[in-house]
Protein backbone atom coordinates (compact mmCIF):
# COMPACT_ATOMS: atom_id res chain seq x y z
CA UNK A 1 0.00 0.00 0.00
CA UNK A 2 1.09 3.93 -0.49
CA UNK A 3 0.23 6.06 2.22
CA UNK A 4 0.70 9.67 1.62
CA UNK A 5 -1.13 12.79 3.03
CA UNK A 6 -3.05 15.13 1.23
CA UNK A 7 -5.07 18.47 2.59
CA UNK A 8 -3.87 17.52 6.23
CA UNK A 9 -5.19 14.05 5.81
CA UNK A 10 -4.11 10.56 5.43
CA UNK A 11 -4.61 9.07 1.86
CA UNK A 12 -4.15 5.99 -0.01
CA UNK A 13 -2.58 6.69 -3.10
CA UNK A 14 -3.02 3.56 -6.03
CA UNK A 15 -2.48 4.15 -9.17
CA UNK A 16 -3.11 7.98 -10.48
CA UNK A 17 -5.91 7.90 -7.75
CA UNK A 18 -5.64 9.43 -4.13
CA UNK A 19 -8.24 8.40 -1.57
CA UNK A 20 -8.56 10.53 1.44
CA UNK A 21 -9.23 8.69 4.43
CA UNK A 22 -10.71 9.98 7.99
CA UNK A 23 -8.60 8.54 11.01
CA UNK A 24 -5.08 7.13 10.40
CA UNK A 25 -3.15 4.41 8.83
CA UNK A 26 -1.45 3.59 12.54
CA UNK A 27 -4.70 3.19 13.80
CA UNK A 28 -8.41 3.13 12.69
CA UNK A 29 -9.51 4.87 9.14
CA UNK A 30 -11.91 4.61 6.95
CA UNK A 31 -12.28 6.41 2.94
CA UNK A 32 -14.09 9.39 2.94
CA UNK A 33 -15.50 8.19 -0.83
CA UNK A 34 -13.54 11.05 -2.56
CA UNK A 35 -11.23 10.33 -5.25
CA UNK A 36 -8.88 12.77 -6.36
CA UNK A 37 -6.19 12.39 -9.12
CA UNK A 38 -3.01 12.05 -8.22
CA UNK A 39 -1.76 14.80 -10.21
CA UNK A 40 -4.18 17.47 -9.18
CA UNK A 41 -3.55 17.55 -5.29
CA UNK A 42 -0.03 18.70 -3.35
CA UNK A 43 1.69 15.70 -1.74
CA UNK A 44 2.33 16.99 2.17
CA UNK A 45 5.16 15.11 4.25
CA UNK A 46 3.30 11.53 4.22
CA UNK A 47 3.59 11.58 8.13
CA UNK A 48 4.93 14.24 10.42
CA UNK A 49 6.95 12.16 12.65
CA UNK A 50 5.89 12.23 16.97
CA UNK A 51 10.04 12.13 16.79
CA UNK A 52 12.12 12.50 14.01
CA UNK A 53 15.43 10.50 14.29
CA UNK A 54 17.75 11.08 11.56
CA UNK A 55 21.13 8.92 11.37
CA UNK A 56 24.17 10.98 10.55
CA UNK A 57 26.99 8.80 9.26
CA UNK A 58 25.97 5.46 7.91
CA UNK A 59 27.65 4.60 4.74
CA UNK A 60 31.67 4.43 4.62
CA UNK A 61 32.18 6.49 1.65
CA UNK A 62 30.20 9.28 3.64
CA UNK A 63 32.24 9.17 6.87
CA UNK A 64 35.46 9.52 4.75
CA UNK A 65 33.52 12.41 2.99
CA UNK A 66 32.98 13.70 6.31
CA UNK A 67 36.60 13.05 7.53
CA UNK A 68 35.05 11.39 10.54
CA UNK A 69 35.55 8.40 12.68
CA UNK A 70 33.98 4.74 11.68
CA UNK A 71 30.88 4.80 13.95
CA UNK A 72 31.19 1.54 16.66
CA UNK A 73 27.45 1.48 17.28
CA UNK A 74 24.24 3.00 16.04
CA UNK A 75 23.77 6.37 17.49
CA UNK A 76 21.09 8.17 16.26
CA UNK A 77 20.28 12.29 16.25
CA UNK A 78 17.70 13.85 15.76
CA UNK A 79 15.89 16.64 13.32
CA UNK A 80 13.20 19.37 13.53
CA UNK A 81 9.40 19.03 12.10
CA UNK A 82 9.50 22.20 11.44
CA UNK A 83 11.87 21.56 8.40
CA UNK A 84 9.46 19.17 6.72
CA UNK A 85 8.07 19.74 3.33
CA UNK A 86 6.36 17.37 0.55
CA UNK A 87 7.19 16.02 -2.92
CA UNK A 88 7.67 19.21 -5.48
CA UNK A 89 7.33 21.45 -2.85
CA UNK A 90 10.42 23.79 -3.08
CA UNK A 91 13.94 24.01 -1.02
CA UNK A 92 14.88 27.41 -0.22
CA UNK A 93 19.03 28.15 -0.11
CA UNK A 94 18.30 31.13 2.16
CA UNK A 95 19.81 34.74 0.98
CA UNK A 96 23.00 34.65 3.40
CA UNK A 97 24.01 31.02 2.63
CA UNK A 98 26.86 30.69 1.41
CA UNK A 99 29.69 27.58 0.82
CA UNK A 100 28.54 24.42 0.16
CA UNK A 101 25.32 24.04 -0.09
CA UNK A 102 24.05 20.20 -0.44
CA UNK A 103 21.29 17.24 -0.71
CA UNK A 104 21.86 13.99 1.04
CA UNK A 105 19.57 11.09 -0.09
CA UNK A 106 18.43 9.24 2.71
CA UNK A 107 16.07 6.34 2.98
CA UNK A 108 13.17 6.72 5.52
CA UNK A 109 12.15 4.15 8.23
CA UNK A 110 8.33 4.46 9.41
CA UNK A 111 7.50 2.87 12.77
CA UNK A 112 4.61 0.92 12.59
CA UNK A 113 4.32 -0.16 16.63
CA UNK A 114 5.30 1.00 20.04
CA UNK A 115 8.33 -1.01 20.38
CA UNK A 116 10.47 -0.44 23.91
CA UNK A 117 13.35 -2.60 24.45
CA UNK A 118 12.70 -4.38 20.79
CA UNK A 119 14.22 -7.32 19.95
CA UNK A 120 15.43 -7.62 15.78
CA UNK A 121 12.56 -9.33 14.98
CA UNK A 122 10.08 -6.81 16.61
CA UNK A 123 11.91 -4.19 14.91
CA UNK A 124 11.33 -5.51 11.41
CA UNK A 125 7.72 -6.23 12.25
CA UNK A 126 7.51 -3.26 13.79
CA UNK A 127 8.45 -1.22 10.75
CA UNK A 128 5.29 0.62 8.81
CA UNK A 129 6.82 1.28 5.66
CA UNK A 130 9.05 3.42 3.93
CA UNK A 131 9.67 6.63 2.37
CA UNK A 132 12.39 8.83 1.12
CA UNK A 133 14.49 12.16 2.63
CA UNK A 134 16.32 14.40 1.58
CA UNK A 135 18.76 15.78 4.78
CA UNK A 136 19.33 19.54 3.37
CA UNK A 137 22.73 20.72 4.52
CA UNK A 138 24.09 23.96 4.54
CA UNK A 139 28.08 23.23 5.51
CA UNK A 140 29.40 26.62 6.20
CA UNK A 141 26.93 26.89 8.83
CA UNK A 142 27.29 23.09 9.94
CA UNK A 143 30.92 23.77 10.71
CA UNK A 144 30.59 27.10 12.41
CA UNK A 145 27.40 26.24 14.33
CA UNK A 146 27.12 24.31 17.52
CA UNK A 147 24.41 22.47 16.56
CA UNK A 148 23.03 21.78 13.46
CA UNK A 149 20.15 23.99 13.86
CA UNK A 150 20.45 26.39 10.54
CA UNK A 151 22.56 23.72 8.84
CA UNK A 152 20.05 21.54 8.59
CA UNK A 153 16.69 22.77 10.16
CA UNK A 154 16.25 26.21 8.21
CA UNK A 155 12.64 26.27 6.49
CA UNK A 156 12.32 23.77 3.64
CA UNK A 157 15.52 22.27 4.25
CA UNK A 158 13.67 18.15 5.03
CA UNK A 159 12.00 17.24 2.11
CA UNK A 160 10.27 14.03 2.65
CA UNK A 161 7.87 11.50 0.24
CA UNK A 162 6.63 11.40 -1.88
CA UNK A 163 4.62 8.81 -0.07
CA UNK A 164 4.87 5.78 2.54
CA UNK A 165 4.83 2.32 0.58
CA UNK A 166 4.28 -0.52 2.95
CA UNK A 167 5.65 -3.38 0.55
CA UNK A 168 9.14 -2.28 -0.32
CA UNK A 169 12.47 -4.44 0.74
CA UNK A 170 14.49 -1.29 0.56
CA UNK A 171 17.86 -2.96 1.97
CA UNK A 172 17.82 -4.80 -1.19
CA UNK A 173 17.19 -1.55 -3.44
CA UNK A 174 19.22 1.22 -4.88
CA UNK A 175 19.17 4.88 -4.86
CA UNK A 176 19.60 6.85 -7.39
CA UNK A 177 20.07 10.89 -7.47
CA UNK A 178 19.39 13.02 -10.47
CA UNK A 179 19.81 16.93 -11.48
CA UNK A 180 16.72 17.50 -13.66
CA UNK A 181 16.42 14.01 -14.63
CA UNK A 182 20.38 13.50 -15.74
CA UNK A 183 21.73 10.87 -12.71
CA UNK A 184 24.35 12.36 -10.83
CA UNK A 185 24.67 9.91 -8.14
CA UNK A 186 23.85 5.99 -7.53
CA UNK A 187 24.13 3.40 -4.25
CA UNK A 188 22.89 0.28 -2.96
CA UNK A 189 20.36 1.78 -0.28
CA UNK A 190 20.91 -1.26 2.07
CA UNK A 191 25.29 -0.54 1.88
CA UNK A 192 24.71 0.56 5.47
CA UNK A 193 27.22 0.10 8.46
CA UNK A 194 24.41 -0.14 10.83
CA UNK A 195 20.87 -0.92 9.55
CA UNK A 196 17.46 0.47 10.59
CA UNK A 197 16.38 -2.60 13.13
CA UNK A 198 19.93 -2.07 14.52
CA UNK A 199 19.35 1.57 15.69
CA UNK A 200 15.41 0.59 16.37
CA UNK A 201 17.10 -1.77 18.64
CA UNK A 202 19.56 0.57 20.12
CA UNK A 203 16.96 3.56 20.41
CA UNK A 204 14.35 1.76 22.16
CA UNK A 205 16.93 0.34 24.75
CA UNK A 206 16.66 3.61 26.32
CA UNK A 207 13.65 5.40 24.54
CA UNK A 208 10.04 3.95 22.92
CA UNK A 209 9.30 4.69 19.75
CA UNK A 210 5.62 5.08 18.64
CA UNK A 211 3.77 5.05 15.31
CA UNK A 212 4.25 7.32 13.21
CA UNK A 213 8.22 7.94 14.22
CA UNK A 214 10.72 8.88 11.30
CA UNK A 215 14.08 7.25 11.21
CA UNK A 216 16.32 8.85 8.29
CA UNK A 217 18.64 6.42 7.83
CA UNK A 218 21.93 8.80 6.45
CA UNK A 219 23.31 9.03 2.88
CA UNK A 220 25.92 7.41 1.01
CA UNK A 221 25.46 10.39 -2.17
CA UNK A 222 26.00 14.22 -1.20
CA UNK A 223 24.68 16.18 -4.47
CA UNK A 224 25.64 19.74 -4.69
CA UNK A 225 21.87 21.68 -4.86
CA UNK A 226 21.94 24.59 -7.30
CA UNK A 227 19.21 27.08 -7.15
CA UNK A 228 17.64 26.78 -10.61
CA UNK A 229 17.55 23.01 -10.92
CA UNK A 230 15.42 20.55 -9.55
CA UNK A 231 16.51 17.53 -7.55
CA UNK A 232 15.13 13.96 -7.91
CA UNK A 233 15.74 11.02 -5.46
CA UNK A 234 14.32 7.82 -6.51
CA UNK A 235 14.54 4.33 -4.22
CA UNK A 236 13.76 1.15 -6.18
CA UNK A 237 10.00 -0.05 -4.62
CA UNK A 238 9.38 3.37 -3.40
CA UNK A 239 9.42 6.06 -5.49
CA UNK A 240 11.05 9.33 -6.18
CA UNK A 241 10.80 12.45 -4.27
CA UNK A 242 11.94 15.98 -6.19
CA UNK A 243 12.39 19.10 -5.09
CA UNK A 244 13.11 22.48 -7.20
CA UNK A 245 15.70 24.58 -5.75
CA UNK A 246 15.33 28.06 -5.45
CA UNK A 247 17.29 31.18 -4.19
CA UNK A 248 16.05 33.21 -1.32
CA UNK A 249 16.06 37.05 -2.60
CA UNK A 250 18.20 39.30 0.11
CA UNK B 1 -3.77 32.27 32.97
CA UNK B 2 -2.83 29.26 33.81
CA UNK B 3 -3.11 26.77 30.93
CA UNK B 4 -2.27 22.71 31.87
CA UNK B 5 -2.93 19.51 29.61
CA UNK B 6 -5.22 16.48 31.36
CA UNK B 7 -6.79 13.52 29.90
CA UNK B 8 -5.28 14.50 26.32
CA UNK B 9 -6.95 17.90 26.37
CA UNK B 10 -6.03 21.67 27.05
CA UNK B 11 -7.50 22.63 30.64
CA UNK B 12 -8.20 25.89 32.43
CA UNK B 13 -6.89 25.94 36.05
CA UNK B 14 -8.24 28.58 38.93
CA UNK B 15 -7.16 28.36 42.26
CA UNK B 16 -7.83 24.43 42.93
CA UNK B 17 -10.15 23.49 40.21
CA UNK B 18 -9.39 22.17 36.48
CA UNK B 19 -11.91 22.81 33.95
CA UNK B 20 -11.28 21.16 30.69
CA UNK B 21 -12.10 22.58 27.32
CA UNK B 22 -12.34 21.63 23.62
CA UNK B 23 -10.01 23.06 20.75
CA UNK B 24 -7.15 24.56 22.23
CA UNK B 25 -5.20 27.96 23.44
CA UNK B 26 -3.79 28.48 20.45
CA UNK B 27 -6.88 28.58 18.65
CA UNK B 28 -10.55 28.58 19.43
CA UNK B 29 -11.16 26.69 22.76
CA UNK B 30 -14.61 26.45 24.86
CA UNK B 31 -15.12 25.12 28.17
CA UNK B 32 -16.60 21.67 28.41
CA UNK B 33 -18.79 21.96 31.49
CA UNK B 34 -16.80 19.50 33.61
CA UNK B 35 -15.18 20.76 36.01
CA UNK B 36 -12.65 18.69 38.64
CA UNK B 37 -10.10 19.36 41.51
CA UNK B 38 -6.99 19.56 40.86
CA UNK B 39 -5.95 17.14 43.13
CA UNK B 40 -7.63 14.86 41.56
CA UNK B 41 -6.04 14.45 38.26
CA UNK B 42 -3.08 14.14 36.72
CA UNK B 43 -1.25 16.81 34.96
CA UNK B 44 0.76 16.05 31.48
CA UNK B 45 3.32 18.32 29.71
CA UNK B 46 0.95 21.23 29.00
CA UNK B 47 2.01 21.28 25.65
CA UNK B 48 3.41 18.46 22.94
CA UNK B 49 5.79 21.21 20.92
CA UNK B 50 5.48 20.92 16.99
CA UNK B 51 9.23 22.00 17.70
CA UNK B 52 11.46 21.26 20.83
CA UNK B 53 13.67 24.04 21.25
CA UNK B 54 16.97 24.00 23.98
CA UNK B 55 19.27 26.21 24.48
CA UNK B 56 22.52 24.40 25.81
CA UNK B 57 24.55 27.29 27.81
CA UNK B 58 22.94 30.16 28.96
CA UNK B 59 24.20 31.54 32.25
CA UNK B 60 27.71 32.19 33.04
CA UNK B 61 27.98 29.71 35.83
CA UNK B 62 27.11 27.07 33.78
CA UNK B 63 29.51 27.38 31.47
CA UNK B 64 31.98 27.42 33.38
CA UNK B 65 30.58 24.36 35.45
CA UNK B 66 30.57 22.77 31.64
CA UNK B 67 34.25 24.14 30.90
CA UNK B 68 32.85 25.04 27.93
CA UNK B 69 33.54 28.82 25.93
CA UNK B 70 31.43 31.77 26.02
CA UNK B 71 28.45 31.56 23.80
CA UNK B 72 29.20 34.81 21.33
CA UNK B 73 25.54 34.13 19.52
CA UNK B 74 22.19 32.53 20.56
CA UNK B 75 22.53 29.12 18.80
CA UNK B 76 19.76 27.08 19.89
CA UNK B 77 19.77 22.84 20.09
CA UNK B 78 16.44 20.85 20.39
CA UNK B 79 15.55 17.83 22.22
CA UNK B 80 12.86 15.22 21.93
CA UNK B 81 9.02 15.10 22.46
CA UNK B 82 9.59 11.14 23.36
CA UNK B 83 11.25 12.03 26.43
CA UNK B 84 8.20 14.38 27.84
CA UNK B 85 6.61 13.65 31.38
CA UNK B 86 4.37 16.09 33.04
CA UNK B 87 4.14 17.11 36.68
CA UNK B 88 4.62 14.47 39.24
CA UNK B 89 5.47 11.44 37.02
CA UNK B 90 8.58 9.91 37.98
CA UNK B 91 11.70 10.29 36.05
CA UNK B 92 13.32 7.32 35.98
CA UNK B 93 17.12 6.58 35.69
CA UNK B 94 18.04 4.04 33.67
CA UNK B 95 19.46 0.41 35.01
CA UNK B 96 22.79 1.00 33.30
CA UNK B 97 22.80 5.09 33.85
CA UNK B 98 26.50 5.24 35.71
CA UNK B 99 28.26 8.52 36.79
CA UNK B 100 26.77 11.72 37.00
CA UNK B 101 23.10 11.91 36.55
CA UNK B 102 22.00 15.51 37.30
CA UNK B 103 18.65 17.78 37.22
CA UNK B 104 18.90 21.10 34.79
CA UNK B 105 15.84 23.58 36.49
CA UNK B 106 14.79 26.11 33.45
CA UNK B 107 12.34 28.49 32.56
CA UNK B 108 10.45 27.62 29.52
CA UNK B 109 8.98 29.98 26.87
CA UNK B 110 5.83 29.24 24.77
CA UNK B 111 5.18 30.69 21.47
CA UNK B 112 1.94 32.00 20.61
CA UNK B 113 2.35 33.55 17.56
CA UNK B 114 3.76 32.42 14.11
CA UNK B 115 7.57 34.08 14.19
CA UNK B 116 9.23 34.52 10.89
CA UNK B 117 12.20 37.17 10.91
CA UNK B 118 10.48 39.30 14.15
CA UNK B 119 11.51 42.05 15.77
CA UNK B 120 12.33 41.64 19.22
CA UNK B 121 8.53 43.43 20.06
CA UNK B 122 7.17 40.60 17.52
CA UNK B 123 8.91 38.27 19.83
CA UNK B 124 7.85 39.63 23.06
CA UNK B 125 4.33 39.81 21.84
CA UNK B 126 4.49 36.32 20.46
CA UNK B 127 5.28 34.90 23.98
CA UNK B 128 2.08 33.20 25.00
CA UNK B 129 3.08 32.35 28.81
CA UNK B 130 5.55 30.12 30.87
CA UNK B 131 6.38 26.85 32.09
CA UNK B 132 9.08 25.08 33.95
CA UNK B 133 10.93 22.65 32.80
CA UNK B 134 13.97 20.20 34.05
CA UNK B 135 16.72 19.47 31.27
CA UNK B 136 17.96 15.53 33.00
CA UNK B 137 21.03 14.85 32.13
CA UNK B 138 23.43 11.37 32.29
CA UNK B 139 26.63 13.06 32.00
CA UNK B 140 28.62 10.08 30.85
CA UNK B 141 26.33 9.13 28.32
CA UNK B 142 26.61 13.24 26.95
CA UNK B 143 30.64 12.65 26.68
CA UNK B 144 30.77 9.34 25.21
CA UNK B 145 27.79 9.32 23.04
CA UNK B 146 28.06 11.52 18.83
CA UNK B 147 25.13 13.24 20.33
CA UNK B 148 22.60 14.11 22.93
CA UNK B 149 20.20 11.33 22.16
CA UNK B 150 20.12 9.08 25.64
CA UNK B 151 22.40 11.37 27.60
CA UNK B 152 19.18 13.79 27.84
CA UNK B 153 16.38 12.11 25.54
CA UNK B 154 16.10 8.68 27.62
CA UNK B 155 12.29 7.92 28.51
CA UNK B 156 11.24 10.39 31.26
CA UNK B 157 14.20 12.81 31.42
CA UNK B 158 12.53 15.70 30.04
CA UNK B 159 9.75 16.97 33.20
CA UNK B 160 7.66 20.05 32.21
CA UNK B 161 4.98 21.36 33.93
CA UNK B 162 3.27 22.01 35.82
CA UNK B 163 0.98 24.29 33.77
CA UNK B 164 1.94 27.59 31.33
CA UNK B 165 1.12 30.30 33.31
CA UNK B 166 0.38 33.93 30.88
CA UNK B 167 0.86 36.35 32.73
CA UNK B 168 4.08 35.35 34.32
CA UNK B 169 7.63 37.98 33.98
CA UNK B 170 10.16 35.76 34.66
CA UNK B 171 13.06 37.94 33.08
CA UNK B 172 12.54 39.17 36.67
CA UNK B 173 11.53 36.36 38.74
CA UNK B 174 13.77 33.73 40.70
CA UNK B 175 14.21 29.58 40.42
CA UNK B 176 14.93 27.42 43.39
CA UNK B 177 15.46 23.92 42.97
CA UNK B 178 14.76 21.90 46.11
CA UNK B 179 15.75 17.84 47.03
CA UNK B 180 12.46 16.54 49.21
CA UNK B 181 11.30 20.04 50.25
CA UNK B 182 15.01 21.29 51.35
CA UNK B 183 16.59 24.50 48.82
CA UNK B 184 19.73 23.26 47.45
CA UNK B 185 19.98 25.10 44.53
CA UNK B 186 18.53 29.48 43.54
CA UNK B 187 19.54 31.60 40.63
CA UNK B 188 18.22 34.53 39.40
CA UNK B 189 15.95 33.54 36.58
CA UNK B 190 17.12 36.39 34.02
CA UNK B 191 20.49 36.61 34.97
CA UNK B 192 20.89 35.22 31.11
CA UNK B 193 23.03 35.53 28.56
CA UNK B 194 20.84 35.36 25.44
CA UNK B 195 17.36 36.05 26.61
CA UNK B 196 14.35 34.27 25.16
CA UNK B 197 13.57 37.04 22.81
CA UNK B 198 17.45 36.93 21.53
CA UNK B 199 16.76 33.57 20.56
CA UNK B 200 13.28 34.02 18.87
CA UNK B 201 14.79 36.88 17.28
CA UNK B 202 17.84 34.30 15.77
CA UNK B 203 15.86 31.19 14.97
CA UNK B 204 13.48 32.81 13.19
CA UNK B 205 15.80 34.46 10.87
CA UNK B 206 15.60 30.79 9.01
CA UNK B 207 12.86 28.72 11.45
CA UNK B 208 9.04 29.54 11.20
CA UNK B 209 8.42 29.46 14.94
CA UNK B 210 4.50 28.09 15.05
CA UNK B 211 2.02 28.72 18.47
CA UNK B 212 2.87 25.77 20.92
CA UNK B 213 6.29 25.88 20.26
CA UNK B 214 8.79 25.55 23.16
CA UNK B 215 12.31 27.02 24.34
CA UNK B 216 13.92 26.17 27.20
CA UNK B 217 16.41 28.72 28.13
CA UNK B 218 19.15 26.43 30.14
CA UNK B 219 20.40 26.69 33.41
CA UNK B 220 22.19 28.53 36.23
CA UNK B 221 21.68 25.37 38.50
CA UNK B 222 23.06 21.36 38.43
CA UNK B 223 21.73 19.16 41.01
CA UNK B 224 22.53 15.80 41.63
CA UNK B 225 19.40 13.73 40.86
CA UNK B 226 18.97 10.85 43.67
CA UNK B 227 16.24 7.81 43.03
CA UNK B 228 14.08 8.01 46.18
CA UNK B 229 14.25 11.43 46.25
CA UNK B 230 11.94 14.20 44.78
CA UNK B 231 13.01 17.26 42.64
CA UNK B 232 11.23 20.44 42.74
CA UNK B 233 12.02 23.41 40.62
CA UNK B 234 9.86 26.68 41.07
CA UNK B 235 10.03 29.76 39.45
CA UNK B 236 8.24 32.70 40.98
CA UNK B 237 5.22 33.71 39.12
CA UNK B 238 4.70 30.36 37.61
CA UNK B 239 4.60 27.39 39.81
CA UNK B 240 6.34 24.73 41.05
CA UNK B 241 7.30 21.65 39.09
CA UNK B 242 8.00 18.33 41.22
CA UNK B 243 9.18 14.36 40.04
CA UNK B 244 10.36 11.98 41.99
CA UNK B 245 13.55 9.85 40.75
CA UNK B 246 13.47 6.63 40.79
CA UNK B 247 15.70 3.69 39.89
CA UNK B 248 15.18 1.53 37.22
CA UNK B 249 15.54 -2.20 37.93
CA UNK B 250 18.18 -4.54 36.11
Amino acid sequence: MRWARVLDRFALIQDDLVFPVSGSPFGEYRRTGERIPLADVRLQPPVVPPTFYAVGLNYAAHVAHANATMPDRPEVGYRANSALIGHRAPVVKPADCTGRFEAEAELVAVVGARLRRCSRDEAVAGIFGWTIGNDVSARAWQHSDRTFWRAKNSDTFKPMGPWIETDADPLTASTTVTVDGETVAHFTTGAMIFDPYDYLVEISRYITLVPGDVLWMGTDAVVPLKPGTTLGISITGIGTLQNPIVQEES
